[in-house]
């Protein structure tokens, strides 16, 4: 988030700032929760509206009540615009983005009408559900979780890399020996089961119909149930280990000023200096 | 659970306490255990009242079982009023709600009668199920995985929420991409179709159709195959900090200052002076 | 497995015990290995049997060969009586038992004859494929996993007290909610789909019909998804908790012989004395 | 991988295989990056293929590309042969009979025309896909996960060894409780249940009709849900007992003895002495 680092900015401006941006003043504090009221109120009107029953019922009331929440993100949008000292920057960050996209689809079917662009329509207004995303601000440990998926990202991508060839494999395997007749009519289609048992989710929509087709599927399942243990094992190994690095002193050597010793260490382990 | 701290109490009304609240003495345990049995069996005809083959033959016994139990409960809640020092205050704890509970809706349908009330009155009487939890003082043991519970349940709460926003837009997404063809009739419906996904539950009762649809579906699956390792991380990380806790003495050696000795180390066992 | 204590018993008799109950011994061993062959060929036999299309064409041959291996393992069964010291003894041991159980209901069928009891007859037979529980003797890891499993067998019991509890409430919750018409006809019924649901199977069979079935569903399903943490981190925290304990010394202290000394210990953690 | 360890190979060959076989110089990085790709696209072709649409109206693009994939992995075949020291025993390796393997099916459709032999030729055709595991070669991080799963080996054998017994006697339970008119046909097919309910993968295309089968359906599910911990554990311990490995010297301390240092540490954390 960025910071208001210089003074000579106007008086109101900074003030606007504290409310708009700041999550530490009374001020902002309480801009803050009243917006993550709002930002809830209207992605609840989005649900409400895409339920049939109950558009066809209060369609006016929801259209009126989505345009005065464009009217409020909007004004909401423009005065951290003009609140922040790079509103540039501020536009294109992360943040900046989701407040955009969170009003353009209503203003966007202002200037785009038509039949055939009412779907599409639709679709973009879906998109202000990513104004929720702001809620993510408000959950500090959220971070640890995150720096634990962070770290272990990569053996995460081996494993999903793994799971994604042995979908390709299985998935040929099943197409070839239940075919078509059986609902496995492409490989694609094939691979789409393989996904749906391996992570034994199971729909049932396809499944094996042949002997033979059955033998493979136990396979598939074993798998998906076995190598299960291979996510949470690395998450688990991971969150260890960053609490492995939070029981490390902080203390640092006062010969060679050298950290990261163990918090039962009488000497630095670097120079032998007494700690 | 409350105890009778003052020995003012006349002798008889002490010893129903401890014929009633006591788990330790001899009449007490008989009691709970003979209680246990009484519940059990309760909670076994209600669910068998509730099959309507067995209704059919069995209605009117049950009904009389029913109100023996009743009866029965009803005594062991008065007794209980009388046992305890502060009638008002058991009364208002958790056991005390609950065990109002198991005989309310019995008494409950002598006032409110009526045909359409009768659907009520059974859905009132279900909640006498909730009986049973009175079973939960009998394990000690669970103490310990809900401390565990209790410790992560900030983070439990954390990835809850990312799940829920995952299943808003990735139930969201299914919507546009597959429509009320489909059955995705709106998005409620489809975050219920992406909750039953992400969770690997998989009834088959919502799939998707298309080919867009099942890639989609195929990301939805894969993603909670991979965050089922979130919560077991966090909660083996809990268990194993528990026990940590638990195995360490946070006592340092007097003698070289040496710390982490094992909670029955009598000398430390790096110098060897006396703890 | 017993072991011959006395050096009295005839020759003829200790060689007989070293081939079929002996694993070590060069004839033992060779005598296991084929057992093991045998008894999974006559499991194979009973899956065939079993197989509709199979019995139809070869139903003679697989009754013919079941008598062969029925007379096999009742030899077998003659010698090991003959073989150990104490033959009562062993005959109610876990093995004797399930060495009688292999070869009782081919037996049984020719004093038990009749259309009725035929049906029972193949019930008895199946119990046959107890017999493959002797390849456990060959596994000698096993134990390792038996006893991490054993020593979390209390807390895996309170957990699975939990679950049931869980499926009591929710199951009779579904069934208020949804009711006969979408399935729900009682509340063992719901138990069960409960229990489908929580452990993440889904079949589908039964699947909530309304908006507010669908969101009891969907807490059962959140709920159902985060638990399954429970379980495995208390078996891992054993499974780590016992390879600890092995990382612990075996020295005993040469003053006090008091063992369980960490293995970076230089001083006995109890009297002090040097290791 | 070979290395060509004889410098008296003509230098054409020695560049050679340092493109074709080598991934650390520019030419060969480049060469592997450009394989990949083509890799993948060959993949995507043969997927796109066996999509009916597709086939309908590309059929015959799709198999001019098919030829041309063909050719170009020939030619590297040959290549690969040329510049390799050992020719024969780099087509016996693994990577060798793999990279056959993706060239072989189309031309023996060549050799063995004929309409019965087409679907065979499809199915051979479908091995193309096993050139994919090069990626393999990329993922270096890949190894650490393999090493884990290798140590577990043996209890994850054990493991899966029991849950077959499981899913054999469990099976024949449901066989002898449920019978064919449920469609549980034969103990095979019902092992299949077993299976899929056990892995908690729940298709739904064979599910219990009777109160005594869903009864035992339940403890199938409880079961299968529960011991889902057991790999998991088996493998995030086996993951910290390498880590732990990995992070602690086996070096003890010249002046006092003192084991368990860190690998990056250069005194004894204990006395001082420099190790």
């Amino acid at each position: 988030m960025p910071k208001s680092e210089d003074s000579a900015l106007p008086a109101w401006r900074h003030r606007l700032y504290e409310i708009v941006f700041e999550a530490e003043t009374p001020a902002g504090r309480a801009f803050d929760i009243t917006l993550l009221g709002v930002i809830l109120a209207s992605v609840a009107v989005v649900l409400a509206e895409s339920v049939p029953e109950l558009r066809a019922v209060h369609g006016e009331l929801f259209h009126a009540i989505e345009w005065g929440f464009t009217a409020l993100f909007t004004v909401e949008y423009l005065l951290r615009l003009l609140a922040v000292r790079r509103p540039l920057a501020w536009a294109r960050s992360f943040f900046g983005v989701i407040d955009l996209l969170a009003v353009l689809p209503t203003w966007l079917a202002l200037v785009l009408p038509g039949a055939q662009t009412l779907l599409v329509l639709r679709a973009l207004r879906l998109l202000r559900i990513f104004r929720i995303f702001k809620l993510a601000a408000f959950l500090s440990e959220a971070n640890l979780l995150l720096a634990a998926l962070v770290a272990s990202r990569r053996k995460i991508f081996v494993f999903l890399g793994t799971v994604l060839l042995l979908v390709l494999v299985l998935g040929s395997l099943i197409y070839l020996v239940e075919g078509e007749a059986a609902g496995f009519v492409s490989i694609p289609r094939s691979m789409y089961w393989a996904i749906v048992t391996l992570t034994t989710v199971g729909y049932g929509d396809l499944a094996p119909q042949s002997g033979l087709g059955r033998f493979v599927a136990s396979i598939v399942m074993l798998l998906g149930y076995s190598i299960l243990a291979v996510p949470t094992g690395i998450f688990t190994g991971e969150l260890l280990a960053a609490a492995r690095r939070r029981g490390i002193s902080t203390q640092a050597c006062p010969s060679c000023g050298a950290e990261g010793h163990d918090l039962d260490a009488r000497h630095c382990k670097f120079c032998g200096a007494k700690l």
